[in-house]
């Protein structure tokens, strides 16, 4: 493939992390070609000023927004910060793909996304033209819409496990408990005194119970599985750790369902899917053994509880949570293989 | 008080983290006369040399068991592995009182001990004389008897939250949810590959999913307040912190009942209680308020989904989950006030 | 003691970490009377909402100072961030003692402080009451003086190793070298990005390297027990952790003398102070060995180099190193025993 | 290349982490065919049994060494620990190419190795065949020897940034100070207490000052490049991370040089490496900038000292520092384009 045959990319927003992880993954794509990074406060600065690990790669110098010159790309990676998307969105010319990092286009009932975030949708005529990015349940649409809401790094490690027992009609979906637990790197680059070294390290804690709006873009997708309206239980909590996503889910079975029917339906799910693996029996998953890559491993036990079960599922919540799967994403919608640039092992230790 | 009329103790197995932490207290406690160290593998050496951070209060070196003169003692700190405990009391004068940190008397059912500790009890004759040592709710008990049974660091994290609403019937015993995150001393001292930093840093996981042993014990202390026979779920995760455990409960509420009728139980409840303290509405308990104290704080949050609540409880598992409460238990047996040596502030960052 | 005869304090600044550290160690302060906690930014809220682990102490809520009735005290510990104390103090009652955490007093020459701090000195008449507050080399001049300058973290690091040695004429002045490693609570409670747990973690760097302002604050005090103007390298590194400071210390001997003079010197210099000890040859100081302390540890080795050494000391930067070292001069300076307040023993692990 | 021109590999001693992480970049190595892995103690097992990282890549179950058919091997990569491999390289056909990650080759001179390895080197007569694997230093060698003793991780930090201006004679290498930061995986992944996460989280210090095994290794290397004998001062530390190593080295410099020529002769003689940068003045290197990549940085700056200068040196201690050098080395020697495998950008946070 040629330098002209390759697919011509901005990434907006590149000083995040979910930018910057996007642009790890990126420099070793064989098939795109970086042609615009914005970055506003940044305008100006090389990208090896916002993250020294990507000295060397020689990419574009970082710009505001305005100064992009769209029309010389395919596609965008909006790596912006909730909220500020959908204005720049509406703004791009309309043969541009858009890869949306944010939440700005995941909720599809205007109401509940007003409610949860706040304010009224600045762009919902553009709503009609999005699917939802969770890749391995979606592909149709992701190639028909322009633009792909990536899902939330914490609904991604809820739905992997629960989708296909769902739809399966396995467990009682209205008793559904997700206790997620996070690394830091989940809330963001900006500057909060929570966040600080000193407020997290050697400590732990659970936030947003109840109202963290991962919970209603879970509810979302787990009811159209369902078929039904669905709430479930979602409890964040962070841990002292730079990386990773643990769910532990508590499920109770549908009559006559065991934990090992879970186990069949999702190891049949996954089979033929290169970044989800079930893992064995009595194995429990461990974000430090998908770290750095865009695995998914999903577990599964019997609870002591009788007609329950427990799920578990880790993921890296900066790749497969988020810029692995906006990856992986583009390359379903530009037809090409889906684990370009997505097929180095996780690291480890 | 004169040197005589210290209480005098010696601490059986003084070089793993839960002894060492009944030294670091101890040190401070002007009641408690240290008189005997002992660590089979290190008799001899100084307790600094095990652990560096006691050097320079004058405390006794390190002796075997055997060279221990029991005769002029009134109290052990049993800090030894779990089952190397009850051979060492069987063989104890009868005077002495023992407050025991392994879970050797902890499990009334001498069947149930057999099934999840893998023998028979050695020592069944002691068990009558048993008190299990969560303090604020066995006073009476614990006084009578001559062995206090110290409770796990994950069913303290357990029980104190449940106990109290359990006992009032306000929520529904067979749908008892415990996802317990706990920090890596909680492994104890010994050498394994698992507990390696590089093992455990920067990573998550769950682990005895189902066949921890805490989980018999959590259902033992349900049941008797439940007056019913409780089997609840209880998931362990490893979190890479020294210390600290938080324990999120998800319960069902019991008809009629709402979260914020838990909580005045557990104010109620806890409003005298000198070291557990249910924190305001809103407010989520983390580890890092309780380091290095004694204290248990607890939140209390209503759940999305209808019918249900979260519990949250925070402990330091060294120290209420361990040798703290101990010490707590060792101040209730001897008539001292309960607070003695337990009254430093937590320790943050 | 009766309360009326304890000694009535405020502490400036009551939401940073020396001063929560200030606080954590003053609620045990049998001699010490907390009249007023200010921060402005918090004012009217209590101290729990911006310390949860100082829940329960019965503290004075949070208001501004310009609130504090200065009249009814008898001291004030300054935690105000640098530059904001000494106007602040310029205004106090003249019969207030004043220990100072800050940075503002400890330079001598306005000079020097000018030029390192960017601004002339806003109360350069002060400067003639002040005792710098390395307590264990300066008690008379602290007893005398009104202000207590308490050194930087950094420099009681340095300065307590190398001061005996420097007196003593052991080493060659002029060819010191300070390599620093301290946590990150260090930094303070600013909400930075540099310091955000994901940007902290997993990872390590050296920083102000030849332009950090504990330089000349080192050189000051070495400069004085060397009866000549001294320079010495001192290159601070930070490590994701929370606290500690271990400062490694590479010298070149004097003629004739070898390292384990030093370590004599030390010994002899240091045998009946109650908080430093010169650890055993061979023993390598930790910081986690007087985590939460005010210990100071302290090491001497031979180095492979001919001629020269290492010294090795570990404190906690929030006690010894800030806070601990203040309570010790407050301690001090109203004729109480040094220690009161700061007994509690390192906490491990 | 077909599958028949790839080259031939075992990787002795997989279970360990230079095993582990030898694997992880080699099962993205286009020209490598992993044939044979052995552990001993985990003959019979699949890798992902000890590294779950590494499940899904269809490798080759973990032998024994003695059932590894070497005859069918073009290499080996020899990951077993220090002291093992001299007598397994022996008994190797002599067309296999080594490429050995432990210590045992790196010692030139016979009574040196066994003055700091304890022991008589176990097989002498290999080491005339023996290039030492500093890739960047030895390509004319590594290509004509069999044997690649790859250097130990903090050799390579300190050499690479030395060496040039060792040679270039702009500093006195009688007086070189190398202090070195390290992760814990440097440790290995024996089970032992000193390692465990309880007793090196949140904490930090030095070890084997003065008798580490990697200072003889620095002066042989700094020797060479002084064509006279050099001792250096090494002082490693341990620091509460999993993988890095950050040396910050104090030099004193030669008549007539400043810092800014130590960065002209550096500059110079890296431009063209593919792994090793100089990053700007005033910049300093961090380990998270290199993780999980074979990037080296360094950093330079003129020292407040006069005439002293201080460089600074960061790897990744398991890819430059170990694996990653390693698969340079193997690239080197069978002409291969050097970054192959080793192209993936660090990953941060």
């Amino acid at each position: 493939m040629t330098e002209k045959q390759k697919i011509r990319v901005a990434v907006l927003g590149a000083s995040g992390y979910t930018g910057g992880e996007t642009l790890r993954l990126a420099v070793r794509h064989e098939s795109m070609e970086l042609l615009a990074l914005t970055a506003d406060r940044h305008a100006g600065e090389s990208i090896e000023e916002v993250f020294p690990n990507l000295a060397g790669y020689k990419l574009p110098p970082l710009t505001k927004i305005d100064d992009v010159n769209f029309s010389q790309l395919d596609a965008v990676f909006c790596c912006l910060p909730h909220g500020a998307t959908q204005e720049v969105v509406k703004a791009l010319p309309e043969s541009l793909r858009v890869i949306d990092l944010s939440a700005d286009f995941r909720i599809r009932d205007p109401e509940v996304y007003a409610k949860w975030y706040g304010h009224q949708h600045y762009a919902p005529e553009l709503q009609c033209n999005v699917a939802y990015g969770l890749t391995e349940y979606n592909r149709g649409e992701l190639k028909k819409n322009r633009i792909t809401a990536c899902p939330g790094c914490y609904p991604t490690s809820a739905l992997l496990p629960l989708l296909p027992i769902v739809s399966a009609g396995q467990i009682i979906v209205n008793d559904i408990i997700i206790d997620s637990k996070s690394g830091v790197s989940g809330a963001g680059r900006a500057a909060t005194q929570a966040m600080l070294f000193s407020e997290v390290g050697e400590g732990l804690h659970a936030y947003n119970i109840g109202i963290h709006r991962h919970g209603p873009e879970i509810d979302q997708e787990l009811s159209i599985a369902a078929k039904e309206s669905v709430v479930a239980n979602f409890t964040p909590h962070l841990v002292p750790m730079n990386r990773g996503i643990l769910s532990t889910i508590y499920v109770r079975l549908a009559e006559g369902v065991g934990a090992e029917d879970l186990r069949k339906t999702l190891v049949r799910r996954y089979e033929d899917e290169p970044f989800v693996q079930v893992v064995g029996p009595g194995k429990s998953p461990a974000t430090r053994h998908v770290r750095g890559s865009n695995k998914c491993l999903i577990g599964v036990f019997a609870d002591r509880l009788p007609h329950r079960a427990i799920l578990l599922c880790a993921i890296d919540n900066l790749v497969k949570g988020s810029s692995g799967q906006a990856i992986q994403n583009f390359n379903l919608v530009f037809g090409l293989p889906e684990v370009l640039a997505l097929e180095q092992a996780p690291i480890f230790p």
